[in-house]
């Protein structure tokens, strides 16, 4: 199943909030509708998000009916902003939108239908380079992952999260496939029940034996001794380590670390906001409250009832045992390791040139 | 709004599975239909299955077509096994149906009649003094409630879950109206969200502030300090002091421990095991896959998806700042302290003594 498809001029977004009953995509023609379904969760993951503003921007430009390359940059600048500003917390989606507009920046070479290909092209290469760092974490991250591991995640960190294969999920794949027999217990994410959806129906659909709970099972589970190590995704991984992601994963990594349970976060280097030096600092999105009220158009609750519905929370570096990255596994002390493996070289993938990558 | 109401000899049930939406009291004729809405949860929380249990030994009476005493009481009790079987961990069910019991056990001055009699008399006594102790419960738990307090309480430990008044949420009912000024933070409690459903509601009914949150996000509460203390109900408490409650409340204490919060338990005396020396002994119910898996009748998760589905878990004595019954406010050592709250003599109340208490 692919979470985005280029195809004709298009973006075609696998609408996540119908899975699993209905598989559908809605064929995106402008950034206002990539943008809209950023901002519904049709489209949602951090990498994903990365990913989808990227091609958000390519439709964004190719709309832009303008000759002059410094209008026509200046409109997109704007584009890129409004379209950052859907979402606060995952930096993906900032990063990704300046990732493309700083390619074309400085290239007084091109003309504007120049700069719209190579628009394409650095979008093309943002989905390339999230699969394949997918598969890298996937590998780096199995080889911490014990034989008949049984494994709690957080939420949905798998390929619909990301370009494919996923982060937290795809290290549980890469383990799958490495014959280490492991059971996964997927906590179902209220309120939007990524885990329950999402998570659940991909290790399905791949035969990985996998057990659906409630959020407020964990702990019990890791008190009865069902449970070995957490393994969850990011939606922001600050300097020293801090690390934004979905709401309850914080609840999680206490519950972890009070039954002496390693705690692991798979994310890509795109995820990292060296910028902030602590996670305090990270914007964590409120939403509305129906999203608590209501399941599935189902009222759950009494009419009119206050509700606090963020998003996210933020677990304290103190609490995670490695960052899983496709530059390898980083350990404490964060400030430090993680400064040290984004200055390192890495060479460039010949896989990314070329071809769309999302067909 | 009333738990149940014995009338006419009939035992009106509220349904509580179809609250909020829709106020709907179950006729009770005979014991079997007592035992179902337990076993559906239409009537749920210790005290209050032990109440609706003790007038369902009364229904099972009045079926009994026998004159002979010793025949009529054997087959009591074996409706009261049946009764007590439906569901294992709330201890307080099999204490109503044996305190009915032996009330009636050894009167050979009495003919089955006046057996009958005094079984409905126990049963009001029961419900009455459940009412009391909420009530003095109420009264010794809101002296531990500081002014402006944030409370975050889990499941339903309401009016609902006991003859009135409620357990946790009567200390939380005393303190406001000591004008305390606090807030409950009410989490929902999935899969049945008795939180969501049943305690905002009642706390609404009242006009006692409080706000809906998903099960986890009660960690991210605390966290961000918006949380001063946590206080929840019982289904059955070990003479250790180990507490069996709604799943989800061993996670919540975990988490009250790590942010230095007070983690109080409510529960009548009723609630006490003493025969288990500790709480790995209380039996867990594990409960339908279909809870997790639907809500309201709509599907949340894939066809055929792996589910457990805890009813309950125990929360380790260490955890716990108090238990406060209608005795008093137990601290640790809780093994020496709980027995002795239980060898003090307590007055026999003047209240209970008299009319049906339930109307």
């Amino acid at each position: 199943m692919k979470t985005m498809i280029w195809e004709d001029g298009i973006l075609k977004i696998l609408d996540q909030t119908k899975l699993p009953e209905k598989i559908e995509y809605i064929e995106a023609k402008d950034v206002e509708t990539v943008a809209g379904a950023i901002r519904r969760l049709s489209v949602r993951g951090a990498p994903a998000i990365g990913a989808a503003a990227a091609y958000g921007m390519v439709l964004g430009a190719n709309s832009i009916n303008e000759n002059d390359r410094e209008k026509f940059l200046a409109e997109l600048n704007s584009i890129g902003n409004k379209l950052a500003s859907t979402r606060p917390t995952a930096v993906n989606l900032r990063w990704a939108v300046d990732r493309v507009l700083n390619k074309v920046k400085n290239r007084d070479d091109l003309n504007v239908e120049e700069i719209k290909a190579l628009l394409l092209e650095e979008a093309h290469k943002i989905f390339c380079e999230d699969l394949e760092a997918n598969r890298k974490m996937g590998e780096y991250g199995q080889s911490l992952i014990p034989e008949n591991a049984r494994i709690i995640t957080h939420c949905n960190a798998g390929a619909l999260a990301t370009a494919g294969f996923g982060t937290a999920l795809g290290v549980i794949r890469a383990a799958h496939r490495a014959n280490k027999n492991i059971e996964v217990f997927a906590d179902e994410t209220r309120p939007l029940l990524q885990g329950a959806r999402l998570t659940a129906w991909e290790m399905m659909q791949e035969k990985i034996p996998v057990t659906l709970i409630t959020d407020n099972m964990a702990g019990y589970l890791m008190a009865v001794g069902k449970a070995d190590l957490v393994i969850v995704g990011a939606d922001r991984i600050a300097a020293n380590g801090d690390v934004a992601n979905k709401i309850g994963t914080y609840g999680l990594a206490v519950l972890a670390k009070a039954h002496g349970l390693p705690f692991y976060v798979a994310a890509p280097t795109s995820t990292l906001d060296l910028s902030l030096s602590s996670g305090s600092q990270i914007p964590i999105e409120e939403r509305d409250e129906t999203e608590v009220t209501t399941i599935g158009g189902t009222s759950v609750a009494p009419t009119g009832v206050k509700v606090w519905n963020p998003a996210f929370d933020v677990t304290p570096h103190e609490l995670v045992t490695a960052i899983i990255t496709e530059r390898g596994v980083v350990k404490p002390p964060y400030t430090e390791n993680l400064r040290k493996i984004m200055e390192k070289d890495t060479e460039t993938s010949e896989v990314c040139r070329g071809q769309n990558p999302s067909r």
